[in-house]
């Protein structure tokens, strides 16, 4: 088959690899149909992600057709469309036992497109098939669907649940790229008073009013404490979700709460934060972290299935699967291209 | 009366004052019959409050019996004995109709030896007193209720229920001071498999023995993300109490838990810590700061009338009102005393 | 003053009596610019409640404008515009501090036009102002402010809430009359991904549509158990909610509800249910009951400030309050008039 | 082998049967060193239990030693000590990856002896097995582990978590049998203030006050209402569990418990109950009913192990395998022997 191959910082390329076949009875192989390409995936081409070594396929999120499946297999059959989520879940270790499979210690987590071949390619192995996919229900749009891979039920365990935002909350959402604006969708499903979006690009503040923020900071010019506590009466923001990764966002993050509000992390960073104990220590302030687990797939799933949640507005740019390499350059210069999402199909 | 006047960093006197007037028809006046001595008492002596100004007297954790009330005053009644909270409530905030007293925005909160006249005196004007006091019920020791006037359920609401301490769990209490010890008191009342007291004294690790801690580490000697890996199979502690208030326990609180673990800060930090997110991004961990609000109090006033709870454990020594200079020296000499908590008699 | 004056059963009239005056230092005497009538005034009409006696002047819902406070009222100020909910609070018993003042024992909870004279009149003693009354927000329209005195947090609160509708959710409304609908309005906070309403009229059924419903059963003709077994794979709705008030309807909702599922009555009882714990001991259900404790009425504040929330849809008739005899036959008849909520206006 | 077959009503007998044998590939055999008798059992001896045909060998608690595992087994190995949980998990049905085994839909939940052959023998065939057996750890006593089987993660989960049991609290246990019992002795992991058990039989309240209830109620002679509402100004319980199965003992719950308390149903009922809604439709009252999921039991396991929980003090008789047929006696008349719980080993 052909797949997207990493060779070491900086190198990928398009190439033949062998087919993947089952290694393990709970294995699946999947013919893929769509896939998308992760910021993630651009911090591995940076060499970011020691884990991930020459030779690996890349990739994390598909939708596809199950081709193969090993014996232990119960759900998943042969013939299946489904959703590779870009965790999987051994569905036997303490966490994947309590709905956390992101951090399983049971060999699943995130290891496709990481420490296994992953999802940008024609084929994938899929370990764990049972637990790691999801059919694809009648009427539910295939681009909406590969959303749910990674990027929605990340912006809303991580973001939107983390930060338990409530119905009539202020939310502050640092950071209007693809994670960010799948934090503003999410947040919509608990009806907020106020989502602010706080970014320091125009164009992806014009993409956060349009995935739905009421209000946006360009902080390059605007001031967004000034403006969160002229709104709620000098407290702040309910909730403040970090959708970025960088020290000065998850600080500005911790700066906009009100004293009992929450800080929900998701942001990827490379470097620690300073907190700031010496004005938070008595603000009863909760501040999260977390990769996905995937838990609120299903739910999401019922929610574009029915029309009541658009995932595909994220999606900027379509490419056939061949012109993967293409695609990353488009990803990567989001500036000029204004990409958010980029669907490559086979 | 007699009472402690505070005249600026390092000075204060045991001295003449002006009787406490009613000044708000929810006001209450208490003759002080027992109180006690914080580490917060010390932070203020040192300069470090800035609020509170010369002339202020002190303390905010006393019992005593009502002498006066204000017209608007419906619970409390003179001649009754209540304990005195070190948190005010206005009771028609939203943080006070939440609950969360120590937020308050009517007026109250952490005010007592603060922003106004303490308790460290013959008598002491208690603002909001229906709400800010709590009567002391037949069967209840008063050395055990001075407790809940502030430590124990400043270690039970912002140690133990901020950390979601759950039967079964592992937890580490960074600090065996007096407010670590209250946490492992605390924490029992949720049946913990196992309690770690970290600290770099040994007396107080013995207290802590004494107060129900199952394993003590001197982090002086030993390395207790070591000890607490060997214990849980390489994950860690299920809470990390942070009980000191320095940047150093705080990461190394942050260090001990595993994948989904709380951090529960109780500590009065005067500088910021680190924050290794590029560490902690990824594992699902929950990090709470908090004043005290006092919400527990009538439980942990039930709790000891019912001999379930011994909060007298904490006191170490025993002085008479008139002596709190002496007290003050002894308590700050702690390394040399063994003073945990200090009761000051009239 | 004017009011409606009850008199027995079947026995009311708009007549003169004394105007209010301030009994207590936190009451606040209201002059009434809007009302309505609630289905609990009828029952009170059929004699159903023995705490309301003649001459007692009935109703539990206005707004209007401040015109006498007491010594002790520091929130509430004379010439302030507020909501005056049916649920007052003492602010200092303990189900007042834990935000339940439904079930206040220092003498509020559901006390207006029941044990002290309501609403339906000119004036009104508001007692426990500060904690009782709600301030207008600039913006808020007067109508929808009105629906918050009571039937949109009762059906917020006790339904939505108490049911704990999640994104996603199969939500059954059984009764679709105001109490229902408000259910409905609420539940969409929560975007669940189907809501049905449940209903034997046709009419109500229609404004249960207009009100958000997804799905509308006239269990007269249609057998809801087989229609919502369809929509979920044989499992059963997640939330049950219960607004008439008859053994039928509950018994009908613990029927409809899925393993683990909630069932919220909001429905007020005259007579015991049957509970087949014979089918629901092994099934996991969650059964709660409750009078509306009012906080969430700030938070269905900002969002009807903010137009998040259509709360005035429930609104269908208007009278002047002098014309409420008349506003009684109209709401009374709902079958023929089609009446949900009257708004009466001074 | 020999095991328990059930020939219908009232007709058991301990006698040869075939081996069991591997049938999926997630099955394993474990060779039975200890089993009990539930309550259930002799439900399904009075032929309560349709789902139990001729045939059958009985049972649903064990402890043992794994022989054979089906080749997609991965956690349990030939030669481990497990514990047999009387619930099956099949890990991929949207139950059990919610942690709710109990209502499994892929082919677990309570299937030995009941659905499949059970552990009354000396050999049992365990479904699922990585997932519905748990490790004996070092240091775990036997009995105390057989214990976790059933009982006691039942009235941990159905009791005691679902009645949301907190310290402070009054809780009432109506019904001092082995699973009153139990949950008398889970409650206590959460510290609440009293524990009143409630039984028409003096020597079961005995056993009570042993499991550590501080109060005794033995409702044939006394009114446990009155006695519960003396102790807590009239309000009521915090909890109620009922832990019988007749209508009766559920409606004494539902009077026992204060506004805003829990009543928690473990009782297996066969007929219908009264629910008071006349008197319980305005006091915010939740009402839980459940099946063990056995989501506790490591948790469970951990603390035994630790010697924090004594579950073997429910064990009051011991009889070899062989001799179940007499140990079926003993337990059954229980009133005249004094069993709780019977050990049958190997």
């Amino acid at each position: 088959m052909k797949a997207l191959v990493y060779h070491g910082p900086g190198d990928k390329a398009w190439e033949e690899t062998p087919d993947p076949v089952i290694l393990d009875d709970t294995d699946a192989i999947v013919r893929v149909e769509a896939t998308t390409i992760c910021g993630t995936d651009l911090h591995i081409l940076k060499g970011d992600v020691p884990a991930v070594t020459d030779g690996r396929v890349l990739g994390h999120e598909a939708i596809g057709t199950v081709t193969h499946i090993g014996d232990a297999c119960r759900r998943v059959a042969v013939g299946d469309r489904v959703l590779v989520s870009c965790i999987s879940s051994c569905g036997t270790c303490r966490y994947c036992r309590d709905g956390h499979a992101g951090q399983c210690i049971g060999g699943g987590g995130w290891i496709l497109g990481n420490t296994i071949d992953g999802t940008q390619a024609e084929l994938v192995r899929v370990p764990f098939a049972d637990l790691s996919t999801y059919p694809i229900p009648d009427g539910a749009a295939d681009e909406d669907v590969l959303m749910l891979a990674d990027i929605l039920p990340t912006g809303f365990e991580v973001g939107v649940l983390n930060g338990r935002v409530q119905p009539g909350d202020v939310v502050a959402v640092v950071g209007a790229g693809p994670i960010g604006l799948s934090a503003i969708i999410g947040s919509q499903l608990y009806s907020p008073a106020t989502v602010i979006a706080i970014d320091l690009t125009d164009s992806r503040l014009e993409a956060a009013k349009t995935c739905g923020a009421d209000i946006t900071v360009n902080n390059g010019r605007e001031d967004p404490l000034e403006i969160i506590r002229e709104l709620t009466d000098g407290l702040g923001a309910d909730v403040a979700i970090e959708a970025v990764g960088i020290p000065a966002t998850f600080e500005l993050a911790a700066t906009l709460i009100r004293p009992g509000g929450h800080v929900a992390n998701i942001g990827v960073h490379g470097k620690p934060a300073t907190l700031h104990l010496e004005d938070l220590w008595s603000r009863n302030v909760t501040i999260t972290t977390g990769l996905v687990d995937a838990y609120s797939t299903p739910t999401l799933m019922r929610l574009i299935t029915n029309g009541d949640l658009d995932a595909a507005q994220l999606v900027t740019h379509h490419f056939e699967l061949a012109d993967i390499e293409h695609a990353y350059d488009v990803f990567q210069n989001a500036a000029e291209t204004g990409a958010l999402k980029v669907v490559l199909t086979a």
